[in-house]
């Protein structure tokens, strides 16, 4: 087999097999492909794309170049979550207590994120004390004692996805569907869960600015899971806004408190619902209406917030946060945005205020920054909220002291009109 | 500028500018852009293809990115011809004294052929004592008192195009119209010439198949030319069988000869004296007609011929082989062919019998191998000639002793059919 003639063939727009991707995927992990013939095979990926049986042979080739994560040792059928991420998105941090407070298995492992603020793992990062990095022994037995553990990703999960994703990075080839697909299903995959819940955002915020992508790229990766022998569903959610009104690590920790509190953002707090009942519906294999009326149970009766008190106290952390957030870090300086007119919020440019939440500190822009745990923004007014002149839209926290930057940037993020606007729905769609 | 960009905007199919094409080739050359980077643009190139103006630019980049030939110190207008190729093309060796022979101004630098057979220089170096390697000042000395010399490539002559044809050998991205044209085109920006003269061979013996990607071919090339301040034309010539009788290096130095002589192969003389009448046409600004009668008379007197010996004599080769075919190489074993059946040859792949001259070892397959000069072909029958059963249809020479596989693969090569078929016409188009 020459990998000249499996370029030659995607150039030809042909479907490649099973063993032809495996070539490829194995030759660029040993060193024996070079880059210039994997970038040539990515952009003729990129313009000429891939079918279903492809991008599974693909995800399924990047997933086995590295670890694969045994979770046969663990008691009944895990449950992940993954959301393609959007600003403010903290739902891992709700969704996941509660899915575990119903006997769910949450064996979850996550990156650090690069961009606007941290991932998942940053943000429980932010809670003093707390131990992302355990064994897995640990991390198993942790599982089967409470239902929940999330660590950061550890041993060599899918080194192809890893090296094809750099290439990427500099070929302009990073927004390919099928791509985008196979590297998020990849480290799904070698993660090893039975079931997955997939939240594809959409929106000025997301990855995908339009229904028809999320649903495209919802639908592929649905479609490799189900393949692979995963119960998969997708859900398209609505990301026109940020998520929520907190945004930045510790900021976003508190805010998902809230909701655990039954308290909190209504519009997160639904999809959160809406999200978990989807969850223990796939897990449990029962009605949507039966998941939901525990899922609402669970925050109403405080099972929730005990199971995510039990899950930051296990994995080392001080669960005295929970009832005092002064113990979470706090960044020095803040500076509130000042309503320049009278009004209601007609658009709030979410990409520009994740932006913003990065100049604070929140985020990442090279895996070597470090990240202001406090930074971020707390949005005290959201779409169709009425605004008066010289009423405070916004906070803004940072160690760093001039702002103004910053400061410029959200006031022509955030249009104000005279009349309210017709708000997107929440969920957009569902792929099962 | 962001190499970056360069490739996310042919990625979406859109124009370079002139600046975004020397950005990119600069970079290509001093090394501060990668060969992946490079690879990916190419590959974007092949599949959204690039306009005239790009195709311009690149072209003159490339040709600027070496040495550049200045033919100034020249009395008068130059004129090179090139040809895309093909088995027993050996149309140089003849035009060249012709029309040199009628006042035209050849300065021609030619590379070493890799392939089938040798190219231009290595004809010529089959021919004893004869040197291919003469300083700039020799050359330029030699045009000016016989108006004809025939040198190998020396210099630093488009480093980028070398570069990039060795990323395209390898990624499958060689068979692109703009990427061949804009390669074969810098070349000849380079080497300096006011008129040139494309001969764009179709057929199962040259690189485009169909007359529709040689009229694309050429018609690209002609427009790169035009833009650049050449007189330009092109000739679409059919290559369904090898060109003439003979093919290998001193066999096709004969068949020149012949050609001169006012003898030998029809088809082959008729080209050349089309070829030819079109270079007098294009660079004394006459009548075809005016041409034509010209080069046919050169032919007759013996004007041509005699160019041909003042041309190998001034490069120092020996002008006895004229008249004495034994003073050339000759293999050592000689194999013939014989008719299995009675009728006539109804199809010859070119292609085939170009591999098999390669066997014989006619050819280098690298850039290290040694020729063979005196290997080759001999066919004595061609399309639509009569063949009783048990004549000698060729005679294959070579320095190797046993030929039964160049053999067997000349016998499949040829069809043998019961009558005449319509033979395609010589000339399929004219490109101005």
């Amino acid at each position: 087999m020459r990998v000249y003639d499996i370029i030659e063939k995607k150039r030809n727009k042909k479907a490649l097999t099973k063993e032809e991707i495996e070539f490829v995927i194995t030759g660029l992990v040993d060193g024996s492909i070079p880059d210039y013939q994997v970038s040539s095979l990515i952009m003729a990926i990129y313009l000429n794309g891939m079918n279903d049986k492809e991008v599974t042979y693909l995800t399924d080739a990047m997933a086995h170049s590295g670890d694969m994560m045994n979770l046969e040792e663990l008691f009944g059928n895990t449950i992940d979550k993954h959301s393609t991420g959007g600003v403010g998105d903290k739902t891992s941090l709700i969704i996941c207590p509660i899915v575990a407070s119903l006997g769910c298995k949450v064996a979850k492992m996550s990156g650090k994120g690069l961009g606007f603020t941290g991932g998942t793992i940053d943000k429980l990062d932010s809670i003093p004390h707390f131990k992302t990095s355990i064994s897995k022994d640990e991390f198993i037995r942790q599982v089967n004692d409470i239902n929940i553990s999330i660590i950061s990703q550890t041993g060599n999960i899918a080194p192809a996805d890893k090296k094809i994703y750099a290439i990427r990075d500099i070929t302009a080839t990073v927004s390919s569907i099928p791509l985008i697909a196979s590297s998020i299903m990849s480290k799904k995959i070698a993660a090893g869960d039975k079931n997955i819940l997939l939240d594809v955002k959409v929106g000025s915020g997301a990855f995908m600015k339009t229904k028809k992508d999320a649903t495209e790229l919802a639908t592929k990766m649905v479609n490799i899971g189900k393949n692979l022998g995963k119960n998969m569903m997708a859900i398209i959610t609505n990301m026109d806004e940020p998520l929520g009104n907190n945004i930045g690590n510790s900021l976003e920790v508190i805010e998902a408190i809230e909701i655990l509190k039954g308290k909190g953002n209504k519009d997160l707090r639904e999809l959160c619902i809406i999200l978990a009942s989807n969850m223990v519906m796939l897990s449990k294999d029962i009605s949507y209406d039966e998941a939901n009326k525990m899922v609402i149970d669970s925050i109403k009766s405080g099972k929730a917030l005990d199971k995510f008190r039990e899950f930051v106290h296990y994995q080392y952390g001080d669960p005295n946060i929970i009832n005092n957030y002064d113990l979470l870090p706090k960044s020095k300086y803040s500076y509130e945005v000042i309503a320049t007119k009278s009004g209601y919020i007609t658009k709030i440019n979410s990409e520009e205020i994740g932006k913003i939440a990065n100049i604070l500190g929140a985020g990442r822009n090279t895996m070597d920054d470090k990240i202001d745990y406090g930074a971020g923004i707390i949005m005290h007014k959201k779409l169709n909220d009425r605004v008066k002149k010289g009423e405070v839209i916004a906070t803004l926290y940072s160690s760093k002291k001039d702002l103004t930057d910053a400061f410029d940037k959200y006031g022509s993020s955030i249009v104000i009109g005279k009349t309210k606007i017709k708000k997107p729905k929440l969920v957009l769609g569902y792929i099962k």
